[in-house]
């Protein structure tokens, strides 16, 4: 059986989008086949290549309790064909899609029902180019302790930070950087961290500052390794910088500029304690497969 | 401008193919407009993802002096954007795709126009349907001598086979296995041999025995590091286990099954000194896109 497909990416971080309004081309697959699914879509010799799969179906079909609030629910899977709540660079990646197929009305932001609840989108620039940013409301961050992260010789303490998963956030020496050949290294191997303080384990982010409100980073993602974009990264990321540089409590927006390898982020901390992530989505493909 | 592509593979040795039968839909880019367009179509992340790009176009576009004995040429191109002359994984690919597509007659052995001349490509089983296999006369293989191989503290002296592009052949000593912990290791840094044998650098393939006619490996490509697949390296490894268990003057076909990461490969040599490689070829997705 053919079924449509598009792919799409945020930084890099690349996703086979599904259409399945109604719920009728693969919401009737059993879990064990839909994995199986996932995973052969997801396979980057033998199928289309992704970090994931977005299934695009109108909310009723799974959580009618968001309906109200969503029409359209952002049905992610990792690529090992394991579920997931929320994905901040695939969303972006979603509801320019949504926008592009005119499935919601433009001009206006974008609600997005997840497993992790509804989310607002909106776009800066003319909404259906491809070239204009996405803006997502990534939720509040609870800022925490510091502990040792450490790779081969180098040991860092790093800020514990949680935007719905953990990170921990180690900040380079000043002339240091994040070539392979630096103490970050290759990052083929997991870093080392305190068990204690992150028992479900930790994304961990290596940081080299570049200016105010400007910085570069690396991510080393629980159980992905190295990644070239990281969305909840970044916002830990973001927030760790403000933290350190002493930027809240001020009274106004704190705005934090963060280069991953695989593009820019921008992430806003509001005053009312919100995480705003900006950044590209581009769709890049559209057809059909079998897989 | 959107146009329209394929994607397929081999072996797990993937490609974008490119339809573009009157070389009217990129012919016209220049040299270096064309190379960024592959580049970006075999991107992993921000592309398509593949290994390689097959442009399908009529011979007489692109080499008239073909023409006359094959109607379609495989204008093939390495995801860095440079030219290759042939690759095996991919031929098979590209005439499964002119079957498909109804371009050439089904039922007879199709001719394919590429820079290293005419091939001839077969089909066992039912033509049309991806599950059976394609066969590619790969020419005729020249055997050289031996040099060292070395990886790390292993060293092995390993067989010179020349089949359009040169090739190095190490056998492992009974009882040792592929595996990243033996003695290939990962295969993350390029494995050092013989420059005065190999002034332009050597495919390398390290081959483990598993009984009469059938092998495992693992291969290095030049320019590439470590592979899923390699056609010519498979062909490379199915004439040294010839010469090195004596099978050959004997006045018949031998015929070696060759299991590589991504797939089995059978390659049978025949009594006039061709090389004939059999294998999977699958079309996974057809779609448009504006990379």
């Amino acid at each position: 059986m053919s079924y449509p497909f598009l792919l799409g990416h945020g930084t890099q971080n690349d996703f086979v989008l599904l259409p399945d309004h109604d719920n009728t081309v693969h919401g009737r697959l059993s879990r064990d086949a839909w994995a199986d699914r996932v995973r052969a879509l997801c396979h980057r010799r033998a199928g289309l290549g992704g970090d994931g799969v977005l299934r695009v179906v109108r909310t009723k079909y799974v959580d009618p309790s968001q309906a109200g609030e969503a029409q359209w629910f952002m049905d992610y899977w990792n690529a090992d064909g394991s579920v997931s709540e929320m994905c901040g660079n695939g969303i972006r990646v979603f509801a320019r899609h949504l926008l592009l197929e005119g499935l919601v009305e433009p001009g206006a932001p974008v609600p997005v029902a997840t497993r992790d609840g509804v989310k607002t989108i909106s776009f800066t620039g003319a909404a259906g180019e491809d070239s204009s940013e996405v803006t997502v409301d990534m939720g509040t961050p609870k800022v925490l302790g510091t502990s040792a992260v450490t790779i081969g010789s180098s040991t860092w303490q790093a800020r514990h930070v949680d935007v719905g998963n953990p990170h921990a956030v180690a900040f380079l020496d000043d002339g240091v950087g994040l070539e392979a050949s630096g103490p970050v290294g290759p990052l083929t191997e997991e870093p080392s961290y305190d068990a204690g303080v992150y028992p479900h384990g930790v994304n961990i982010e290596f940081v080299q500052p570049l200016g105010p409100g400007h910085v570069a980073m690396r991510v080393h993602e629980r159980g992905s390794g190295e990644t070239r974009s990281c969305g909840t990264g970044a916002c830990a990321v973001a927030v760790a910088v403000a933290v350190r540089e002493g930027l809240r409590g001020r009274g106004e927006d704190v705005t934090c500029r963060v280069d991953l390898p695989g593009g820019t982020l921008t992430i806003t901390w509001t005053t009312d304690d919100r995480l705003l992530m900006t950044g590209p989505a581009v769709l890049v493909a559209a057809g059909q497969t079998d897989l």
